[in-house]
């Protein structure tokens, strides 16, 4: 099957000035890798006809697919279709539909059409009208000379809603693509070069058509393993088999599956319990409580925390003793351990995480450097603490420390299942 | 002044394939924005000869300057720069300079330099090697028939600092660049189109060297004055005057200017009342303690807070009244009172921030429907609330969630001074 090679163009100056991050290209080259589309090159222009001309022109050499996104804002809408209009060597006509639909959309907010919205629906006459639900700005699909050319809205919301639910099956209906078969493999507490050794007879000996990747991330490094064929339930089976047997030799570091965060895993395990969580917090500064409550339905198991900067809120809300914090200080292995248990006892919770520590850039000592941290698990049966020796940067320290207090709180889990 | 136009690539199959995201290229359009250096394009491509070499091709015809990023990692260190010697018709060479550092920074470390490090010496014959302190691969700086090549290794930390200290002041030694002066106005709780009706007079009464850029961002809308010219001293006058005409008509939404934070203002005026803050999060899970404490040096002003989740930990941590949360609930102006009045006490803070609402996507009623939050802000002096109306969107909720009650906290502040 001959690839299908792809080419994203985003439009926009304030793309090139970096006034804004460029979320979309990313998004848009892992949906297509996930479809076996191969993305040969991401391309960004600022609002001007001739540049958007120029490389219109080169994807065309190159490319089967061509996806431009941006450039449709309200002053720049004009820019680009009018480019558009010239590239195809056509005009823009009024789409009735596409008025239909952004009548409709100003009128169910109470608003009347102007004459400046209505243009919204404008289209060059080559296009296949592309209704967007979560917008205003149509999406445009366009066949010529064997190329598919694709124009849509810059908001990421309204890009990424179009793309999979109007153009992905478009796509897939227009093209044949591979059948890919995609397996993540999520682990934590092990670094890329030793997870690489410890895999490398299997990973040597994985079939052609079977591609492994590592996506590091924060103590966590993704293993995604691709199949690419021609029958799914084959693919499949030989995946399952491949990760069977890979799993027993980083079982303990694997903490879940495909799109499965850690924040998820700790939420089932402490649903299957119908536990209650609380944390209590100094270096990491409510970053742990924001990241489990990041998710929809978190008070289920999540209770609350306390956030101990100073050792006055560390003793009178979580009940540390005053000598501890004297005779050890606050970065200790006593104190985090007291920190877990009185969040548990003092927010009525079945399970208590703790974190104290040094996350610099500052406030480090020969004794304890900056990127010594202390995290503790506490349940009604046991008390565990661990040490974590990280880097010199506080941003990276609090976003490691949290994965890692997760992680502590997914082992004791299980320990007690 | 004829403008400089740089063309800025980045290699690898990585960024193409959405399995990470590229920061590198925002960063450098910014900084490049901020010398008046025009990026008109950016480019990615894969990790193969040919499209390397295309991409220079195209890159010379269009720019002045070409700044390759990535593609200089220890298993693609080869076909970057093997690709350049093609691209130059050159060879490689191995550099004693660039070697000595080499060596040098793995005897640091206790390693020994294996051959395969010491690759990372050699350098295109045509080159100016640019040592990096920062990590192994070098900066390479080329000057071919009136074109500037500039290859950088991707890691963001590594890219950054060669920038910074090494490749702009070659660039701004090789080329005239224009004087360039910036000024930010930093505003919050005005929307962009209500603020630019608001200053529609002064902004198309500016002079054409001064440029006006909107950048919103959660709640938030930063005003970005750029004036370019000759005369340092000059421009930076008309911008303060310029800035001193506006002021008065967006004042109350003015909370900072330039690199100044909500955060970091909040963070001044707490210290120069010698206040310690409290925070009580309900909907916002922890995350406004996670901004401030992602500051070093906030345990100077932030004591603590709690995140409570569940009603049992308003009324055992925070003391709010349960027959309070019976009659009117936890979204409600008098818990998020009790809320905000609790932490202060309770902690032994000067000043307690409180945040209660429905962050979604479940849980609305017709009378609260997602995104009905509650913000407070209380003193000895007083205890301010306010309704906050926001969508259906739980993490955009929370980040503005988040802003509104900063920006309250900065108020009642300013209001006690």
């Amino acid at each position: 099957m001959k690839p299908i090679l792809t080419e994203v163009i985003t439009i926009g100056d304030e793309i090139l000035f970096g006034q804004i991050t460029d979320t979309n290209t990313q998004w848009i080259g892992a949906e297509l890798t996930k479809l076996g589309i191969r993305t040969i090159r991401k391309s960004s222009v600022g609002d001007q006809r001739q540049s958007i001309l120029d490389v219109l022109n080169e994807a065309t050499q190159r490319a089967d697919v061509v996806i431009l996104t941006g450039g449709l804002g309200p002053t720049k809408d004009d820019i680009t279709k009018v480019t558009l209009c010239e590239f195809f060597n056509t005009q823009l006509e009024r789409n009735p539909e596409a008025l239909g639909f952004v009548t409709k959309f100003f009128e169910s907010r109470g608003r009347q059409l102007t004459e400046i919205n209505a243009r919204q629906a404008d289209l060059p006459q080559n296009c296949t009208y592309i209704p967007n639900d979560w917008g205003t700005a149509p999406g445009m699909w366009f066949h010529e000379n064997e190329t598919v050319y694709i124009s849509l809205p810059g908001v990421p919301f309204e890009m990424k809603n179009l793309m999979q639910y109007r153009i992905i099956p478009k796509l897939q209906q227009h093209f044949e693509t591979p059948v890919i078969v995609h397996k993540i493999i999520r682990t934590v507490g092990i670094g890329e070069s030793f997870l690489a050794e410890t895999i490398a007879n299997w990973e040597d000996n994985l079939p052609e058509h079977l591609k492994l990747a590592y996506l590091p991330q924060f103590s966590q490094v993704r293993l995604r393993l691709t199949g690419t064929g021609t029958d799914l339930l084959q693919l499949r089976a030989e995946i399952d088999e491949q990760v069977a047997a890979v799993l027993p030799l980083i079982q303990p570091y694997v903490y879940g599956f495909d799109e499965d965060e850690i924040e998820m895993v700790v939420a089932r395990l402490l649903s299957e319990k119908s536990w209650m969580l609380a944390t209590a917090e100094s270096c990491t500064g409510g970053f742990v409580a924001s990241q489990i409550t990041k998710y929809a339905g978190s008070s289920q198991y999540f209770v609350g925390g306390v956030v101990s900067y100073s050792n006055t809120v560390k003793v009178n809300q979580l009940g540390v003793k005053p000598e501890t914090l004297g005779q050890v200080g606050a970065v200790s292995e006593e104190t985090v351990r007291q920190m877990a248990e009185g969040v548990r006892l003092k927010l009525g919770a079945n399970v208590g995480i703790a974190t104290s520590g040094i996350a610099g850039p500052d406030g480090g000592t020969p004794e304890k450097p900056v990127g010594t941290i202390w995290i503790a698990c506490s349940t009604e049966k046991q008390t565990v603490a661990r040490l974590l020796k990280l880097g010199p940067y506080r941003e990276q320290n609090i976003q490691h420390t949290a994965v890692h207090v997760l992680n502590l709180l997914r082992q004791v889990l299980l320990d007690e299942q």
